[in-house]
């Protein structure tokens, strides 16, 4: 069994290429949900959505989210009734919306309605939400904490961040599964993901962070930062507000208690030693993933990376 | 003021008429909530709903009910992920559902919510759902009771009826303004909808019956009988079922304790003394609503036997 920490579309993209390589039921996706909302009194879970919609061959691969060709008639409508318009859902995409926040109300636990939908989908990676209870990623900022989905989707990144907390998540339990699924894993890959909201959300959950140093697999990560700066999102900008090197070297510092291998972009070659002198070897490759013979390629390095072959 | 006891389509289509005779501003309309009932977790009001798109001229005029050019996008994929398919919700219409149950879910009540869709969608007459309450119009049938849309929508009323219950009814309250509202019209209007589960479930509510018989106003019911069958729904039906007679005659017996005039079609003019036999003016006229001028020549007959004049 391979497990993967994921975020949204950098993870997604990186495992569109693991299922290249690995027989997909042998993948177990493990989600962050600290981008976890309610909007329109709708559960929205963006992470989990966009690996699902990635997986199932049905998102739209130009903005890396929602549904391909998906319409957007409900959300004007709902705007029109005067409501808020910076988060858009398109018509496909609310039916999973709906769906979920129906079973929630009639208390199924999230990682339940998740086995559900990626069974309708005809996903075959496992995938569990980090947590069945609710953990929120908020942003500090001069005007007061606001949630991440508001700093990210709606102010485009562009209050001065202070710090960032994970609301929720002391007191969270890893969903059923997630921990030994870490524990047992023949390896565990940190996807290319956001390391501050992406995956240390799913290390702000107690245990989680101990079952990565106890598992016999290695833990291999892709950098997400390339030349000192993400692909898509604020990884650089949440690294500096944390007082963090934003580079592959200030991410593998951050790994580091429990990595076994860095993966860093050809472009960082030049980090490669630093990276090393961390105590972390270091593979240096191509991780833009630009189409899936690079997505390909790219988990066969990381597969490799981690000892194992398929 | 005039009140409006209104159903469904029926109703919708005789407040079209309505509206053009009556200054709109000076309308209450009391809506059955009956059919309420939550679809994929969202709370649907189907003939609030109906009466709102109408008035507001965005109703499909073909179906009776939804939104004019709908989608069933997010329907659709509901359907792909296991849900049933009996109640279709068009993708515009699923924003007013969207829309209510997150406002429910935060503790507004029920004629709250429908005075704020009144005013974002334009629409000049009052509307006021008979109760915050819910109560529910269940069919008895020889398998057990059944929710009335189940039995109207998913299974065309080809149950065999025994009996009709509105569960809930006995606890409810008329929602605020509705008691006050009869008591002070000038007229009170019976739409030509269903005696038993539109107007019905309004006179089902304790106070709304009394306060039609204290009420100083003139109270009109228009029969939705024309040759002993309904122009739409079931009608007569659940009369037969319920032992009355299913004609115009059936309907003023039915309502005969509060009503003063009883309004009738031209196709049942040699019906008019059998209701006058009954202590009730009987008016002879066209009610089929085939287009505006009908309508508005109905609702001005109709205004006219309530003694009044615009």
């Amino acid at each position: 069994m391979i497990v993967v920490l994921a975020g949204g579309v950098g993870a997604a993209r990186f495992l569109q290429g693991v299922v290249q390589v690995v027989p997909p039921e042998e993948i177990t996706i493990i989600a962050n949900t600290g981008d976890d909302r309610e909007f329109y009194g709708l559960h929205v879970s963006p992470d989990v959505d966009i690996v699902m919609y990635t997986l199932a061959g049905i998102v739209d691969e130009q903005q890396g989210w929602g549904i391909r060709n998906d319409t957007g008639h409900t959300m004007q409508r709902l705007i029109d009734l005067g409501h808020e318009d910076w988060f858009k859902l398109g018509d496909q995409d609310l039916a999973t919306h709906i769906h979920r926040t129906m079973l929630l109300h009639q208390g199924q636990s999230l990682s339940t309605i998740t086995e559900g939908l990626r069974q309708r989908m005809g996903i075959k990676p496992h995938i569990i939400p980090m947590s069945d209870n609710p953990v929120a990623t908020h942003i500090q900022t001069p005007t007061g904490l606001i949630h991440f989905e508001e700093y990210f989707a709606k102010n485009h990144c562009s209050d001065e961040v202070l710090g960032v907390e994970f609301i929720g998540a002391h007191e969270a339990k890893p969903a059923p599964g997630v921990i030994d699924a870490i524990k047992q894993a023949d390896a565990v890959l940190v996807a290319p993901s956001n390391p501050i909201v992406s995956i240390g959300t799913i290390l702000s959950v107690p245990g989680i962070h101990d079952a990565l140093h106890e598992t016999s697999g290695m833990v291999v990560a892709v950098s997400p930062l390339v030349g000192g700066a993400p692909i898509k999102g604020p990884a650089d900008k949440l690294m500096r507000a944390l007082h963090m090197e934003a580079s592959a070297v200030g991410i593998t510092r951050h790994y580091r208690d429990f990595l076994d291998v860095m993966v860093i972009d050809q472009q960082d070659a030049h980090l490669a030693e630093q990276v090393e002198d961390l105590g972390i070897p270091c593979v240096v490759t191509d991780t833009i993933m630009r189409d899936m013979e690079h997505k390909t390629a790219l988990a066969r390095t990381v597969i490799r990376a981690a000892g194992l072959t398929y």
